[in-house]
């Protein structure tokens, strides 16, 4: 059984989660790199991150780090057509950042919209198939003689001005999903392998009562 | 000789150099996250960063940064009072990102004025010492599970809002730097190799014309 602390934890995490804000990874291949994006996505409520990558080395390892994050859920997509396909289905506006001279400062954007952030690979950028179906470009200002951030660091200094624009227009402010869907998550946070099994068994799951505990009919 | 479009680059990069602002790293140790970190202050106009470290594979890996990026200067400290020491000597304020009861928000803090900001260790956070002689400890607000970001994403999102009020300030506006200090720095940027020599030597630099090249007398 689960303590009632953590079951309110849980709760309290997917009544923050924001579902119409996420990144895709665009072969973005290096471990750290991976792990570091999808915990600074946790952190600013994003629960289901994108990945795409054209080889099988860099698919392994997005598959790996997969795991490093239990509370974001990390799908892979094929190409980045079928990505792209998902996000506009969403409704979402995507921004690839990437320097271009169409591409504007990362603080124009109103991330208070359903958003998706791509961001390439370390050494190679976005691809072009990522490139020429996006919205908008976006690039971080920068003072230096570098010319470009650690992928991980520029997908947090993006995210966290997305954070703020959106704890100012107050969308952290009350729950984004469903009802259906926050019951139906909250177990699966709170029950993880119980709810695995009753998925197998295409069971529908239990009641919880306002504590966490299983309400046996 | 230097190409006159690259020595007009490093005249600009030194225009926008930002000497009231930098970080130190308590013992940051992870050789991603140190070129990471010296990589994001390079892009907000850091030109001296300061490390701390209290064992000798820490401060190995700290050394071996050093050289991840010429354009910024990392000095070394033997330990916290000495860097400490060396911050409150030029009037900054010190900040240590360390989540407590009395941290502020990152968002809240004014870093238009003369300031380090302190990351600690990636498992340890801060040390004793560091947080005992803080003057203010501030936090990055998160809406996830996860309780800390990566050291270097954590960094950047901090130097970033200070960018951000810094830009708002106009403080990349005109040279920050003392003009004799400003000379001195173009020709070690320009010459790094002939500067070191003259130094070795204890001779001054020689002077440069307009386009960088060097003026015999």
């Amino acid at each position: 059984m689960i303590s009632s602390e953590r079951f309110s934890r849980i709760k309290q995490l997917l009544s923050l989660r924001q579902p119409d804000l996420t990144v895709l990874m665009d072969n973005v291949n290096k471990p750290h790199n991976l792990s570091a994006v999808i915990r600074s996505c946790d952190a600013v409520g994003i629960e289901t991150v994108h990945a795409v990558s054209t080889d099988t080395v860099i698919k392994n390892r997005q598959r790996a780090a997969r795991g490093s994050n239990k509370w974001v859920t990390l799908v892979l997509h094929e190409n980045i057509e079928n990505a792209y396909a998902a996000l506009r289905k969403q409704g979402m506006q995507i921004l690839v950042a990437h320097y271009t001279d169409e591409a504007v400062n990362f603080r124009a954007i109103d991330y208070s919209k359903p958003t998706a952030v791509v961001m390439g690979a370390e050494l190679f950028g976005p691809s072009e198939s990522s490139v020429s179906q996006a919205d908008h470009f976006i690039y971080v200002p920068m003072q230096g003689m570098v010319e470009s951030l650690n992928v991980s660091v520029a997908a947090a200094v993006i995210l966290f001005e997305a954070q703020r624009q959106r704890l100012e227009a107050g969308l952290y402010n009350r729950p984004r999903f469903p009802k259906e869907y926050m019951k139906k998550r909250l177990f699966e946070l709170a029950y993880p392998s119980v709810s695995k099994k009753m998925a197998e068994k295409q069971r529908p799951y239990p009641e919880l009562d306002s504590e966490g505990k299983i309400v046996r009919n």
